[in-house]
């Protein structure tokens, strides 16, 4: 039975190289739970084979910013002259329909979405050791050993953060990571401030 | 990889007749989780069959009050003339192993173990409702529907209770409440407030 029947705002946060993508990806290959992707929006164009709506809601500079300004982003950030962002609009009507939202960003993101979504689950993927992460981001080979230094302090000022979170998932495995979090998820449709209310109702008990 | 390396306190309650022994024996089936039930000693005579350390710690009631008196006792409550109460010793041990301890109380023990472990897990187990709770009072024949009235009555206010509990979890099947009650269990061992510390520690990060 459940007694909570609005969806959560799961929000998957943590430092780069971590592997929040393909933990996310697993939590997707669960069966029985009523998940969604929150797709991000952009002013970047799309590349050959990304599609509208499925990929990324590509928008123009003026509209990305228009959103801004009118409130209708729960996170953004400009990344290489390019706006990547949340619409708030569609995250609130998966919500309502009883879905579990699923947002996978940056620490920096994670702090906008608690000011607006205070009630949202956060959860911080952590790399089972720093060395883990460094030959993360070495078997990339996509950035060079000062950058990747870079990184590591980075994630370390990150780390400090998580704090701030409700939960510490290590990704260990991207399996056990992935079970994890599906267990957090029916946790928290079980926390007292989260059902009694409409346990109460449901028992006609004022 | 488990960041917390010590046992949860579980304290299971919730009102009479709604099926928490039931919930108990289900949890207890189910494979892989380092579950230990915590004996309770009582100051009544064993009934035939009854194992000292098994089924309870049969004890003097000179002892138990000693007990008592000496703060030994996690909870304790006296019921027709005889006392009934959690060692706090034994439980210490266990959590200290990393053994998750289930306790499987009463509403007013509940609230002893609150005082003493502030961060024990406290699930009130629920009935789908009081017609529920009802048909199961009346199912075991032990008691007239005078009684019947008086312990609805009782449950109802139990109820009121629950917001000081952390979840509430629904007996509405058996095999559904035991499910929840383990995935509260991984999903507290996650929680920021009990990982962090350690978190931090076996990374090296200050």
């Amino acid at each position: 039975m459940k007694l909570n029947d609005k969806g959560l705002l799961v929000v998957l946060s943590g430092p780069s190289g971590v592997g929040k993508g393909t933990v996310r990806s697993a939590l997707f290959k669960l069966k029985g739970h009523d998940l969604v992707y929150s797709v991000s929006m952009t002013t970047r164009k799309p590349r050959s084979g990304e599609t509208h709506g499925k990929d990324y809601l590509f928008v123009s500079r003026e509209e990305f910013e228009h959103n801004i300004q009118s409130g209708k982003m729960l996170e953004y950030a400009e990344f290489v002259g390019n706006y990547y962002g949340t619409p708030l609009d569609i995250v609130e009507k998966h919500l309502e329909a009883g879905r579990e939202v699923v947002l996978e960003i940056e620490v920096q993101g994670a702090e906008q979405v608690r000011k607006k979504m205070p009630h949202a689950v956060f959860i911080f993927i952590a790399p089972p050791s720093l060395k883990d992460l460094y030959n993360r981001l070495e078997i990339r080979g996509t950035e060079s050993a000062e950058h990747i230094k870079q990184r590591i302090e980075k994630a370390k000022r990150e780390i400090h953060m998580a704090y701030k979170y409700d939960y510490i998932v290590v990704n260990d495995t991207v399996q056990n990571a992935a079970d994890k979090i599906i267990a957090i998820i029916r946790s928290e449709h079980a926390t007292v401030k989260r059902t009694l209310e409409n346990y109460k109702k449901m028992l006609g008990v004022k």
